[in-house]
């Protein structure tokens, strides 16, 4: 069993989702979106971001965090707004130690919906099947979720792999 | 008597200094340069800015924290993963409650150096010059403790302000 807390950060609006792991199954625990007011200067904003995801971490105490990795931006002033965003969301895990896993959204994509190219809609509409929700949760707090997904997909193929080639290697060493 | 904290945020080397501004004395207390590992992902390297910051500002305690504010990157990648620096170095402060003062880099170099397109060189020199430093501090150290001195200044300008328009202010009510 393991909760899995899945972050789609932005400068105007951070999506959080947290699953729980049991085995092959997934559990749905929460999600949200933290929103940041126009009006707030920059620090205020990050400021926001920070201590509402500690307050989530230590609410929730996941033991991983996963987000998604981003190799393209549009220009350099959101690449730039992002970042921000992005460094204050991660710091808020590795000062509780919780470990910080990326993937790159077509990973992500691939992982939920089976296609790389997914649009938003897709992503949505998968991330409410998989995890049994009601209805599909909001965009943000779906990414977040589908980010939380897919590290939950890949660890579990990690360990897999991991108890998999422990056996290979005793069987050549014995 | 404040102390003030300025910060030279960058993905690889984040500089630091921190000043004592005493009426309109200013005095060099401590800088340096925070230096990630190349080969760390990067949340181990956000980690390395937070942890380090959040030891600097317990440690001397400033008052209040001073940075400066980017507008242009080169291009998209950089400014990613310059925000990123810089979100993490910003809520280092904000999480301990110290405020966060952003300032344009040619008002920084207009404020030490007396010349907005002054370069790097300049900058250090004048550091050196007004902390009364043995040395030059190194290059991203002398930006922090640059944009600590803008900050001086122009705190030391806005209660002079706010003092002038106050006593203005009541000599109009009365």
């Amino acid at each position: 069993m393991a909760l899995i807390l899945g972050i789609d950060p932005g400068s105007r609006k951070t999506g959080f989702g947290i699953i729980n792991v049991i085995g092959s199954k997934q559990e749905y625990i929460t999600s949200g979106v933290i929103r940041m007011k126009d009006a707030d200067e920059l620090p205020a904003r990050l400021k926001v971001i920070f201590d509402s995801l500690t307050q989530i971490i230590e609410q929730y105490c996941p033991q991983e965090m996963a987000i998604e990795q981003v190799f393209m931006a549009k220009n350099a002033s959101s690449a730039l707004k992002l970042g921000q965003a992005r460094g204050a969301a991660i710091v808020a895990a590795t000062a509780q130690n919780v470990p910080v896993s990326e993937y790159e959204a077509r990973k992500v994509k691939q992982s939920v919906v089976g296609n790389g190219a997914a649009d938003k809609l897709q992503v949505q509409h998968m991330v409410k099947t998989l995890l049994r929700l009601p209805a599909a949760p909001q965009e943000d707090a779906a990414d977040a979720l589908a980010v939380a997904l897919c590290h939950a997909n890949t660890r579990d193929h990690l360990i897999r792999m991991a108890a998999g080639s422990s056996s290979f290697r005793r069987g050549r060493i014995v």
